[in-house]
């Protein structure tokens, strides 16, 4: 599949490298096309690098990793013509570092990040998900033993199947996928990233992660 | 020990139930000292009722379970001279329906209901726990098999060791029971509750929590 991660950070660039290596054709969109990090990831990847709206263009599938605080900048940038349509991943969570850490989780009005971008894309297929834990379990989940859990939000039912699928080729098995249910409970997911900071501060190292036990 | 629950609700009916069966002196605290829930309880489990400011004025230990949205009246009610000195278990979460559901978490300047019963009476001694789950799981953890967990956010490292030996008096192991930290790191719990009611809402029961799954 051809697909645009958007987003040269650490998040960005771990998706795109796991995403080229299971034979997806890759391109990593950045604010300018001449971005280091993306350069660079490009020539050790054999990706492609380029604008977001190069990256989005050409995609059959779109994975917002950008900063939470500028991602609505950064997909406005990709274009919505490029985004319509199409599947777009939100794993971005919008954390205000401005007075220190702990960062507060920014969801204006109440509504998530996620939502923010249906609502001002309403013709691309919004799935929120993988952004409650690090980077490296992202996309190896058998850093962590056992049962985990990664959670799903969105409108629409065949995309979040198409998500679902997609996490499955990283190693998520079906019951560690856990649909939460419309899009809304993205709020849930970001406000999470406040407690997953202070387990972070507590066990030392990002690689944990919760899972829901039920009888 | 003598034990003030104050707040009436299904809460605190539910503490107050499982410390008097534990052999705790118990008085259940309301607003006012003919609340009919708190008269019909002390009836039943041969507890004592009154005044916030009564119950706690006698007690070792006094748990907030009332509604966050009417805790910090409620412990003003109850008194500074009443709480100074005494261990303060606050398992209260301030939602706030008012543009129904799902409710808001309320944390002004992004500060958490424990921090701000910290600041309002800093000669209690608050650790915030239990207020990530049903109240049923709250004194009966067996109700969800295998390991999950419960969180203890404190300043005060004795109050929070009292407060672990209480929860492994309902049944929490020690290995369930996980410190994240000082009360500021209940902004992280009283958060999680966003996603605790969309994970109600989708597995259609109370009886679930989440487990922190480490390698």
């Amino acid at each position: 599949m051809k697909i645009a991660v958007l987003g040269t950070g650490e998040v960005g660039r771990r998706l795109a490298t796991k995403l080229a290596s299971l034979g997806h054709a890759v391109t990593l969109g950045s604010r300018t096309a001449d971005n280091a990090d993306a350069t660079q990831w490009a020539a050790e990847s054999g990706g492609e690098h380029g604008t977001f709206a190069q990256a989005a263009a050409g995609a059959d599938l779109v994975v917002n990793a950008t900063g939470g605080m500028v991602s609505l900048v950064a997909l406005e940038a990709a274009g919505a013509e490029n985004l319509n349509g199409k599947v777009l991943i939100d794993v971005a969570n919008a954390l205000d570092f401005s007075e220190g850490f702990p960062p507060k989780i920014v969801q204006p009005e109440g509504i998530s990040l996620g939502e923010q971008i249906q609502q001002a894309f309403p013709q691309a297929r919004v799935v929120k998900t993988l952004n409650t834990m690090g980077n490296a379990l992202m996309v190896d989940p058998s850093r962590v033993p056992g049962h985990h859990t990664v959670f799903l939000s969105g409108n629409d039912d065949a995309a979040k199947a198409e998500v679902a699928q997609l996490l499955q080729s990283f190693g998520w098995t079906p019951a560690q996928i856990t649909d939460l249910g419309d899009l809304s409970s993205a709020r849930g997911t970001e406000q999470f990233v406040s407690l997953w900071l202070r387990l972070y501060g507590s066990l030392g190292s990002p690689d944990f992660n919760i899972a829901v036990i039920k009888p």
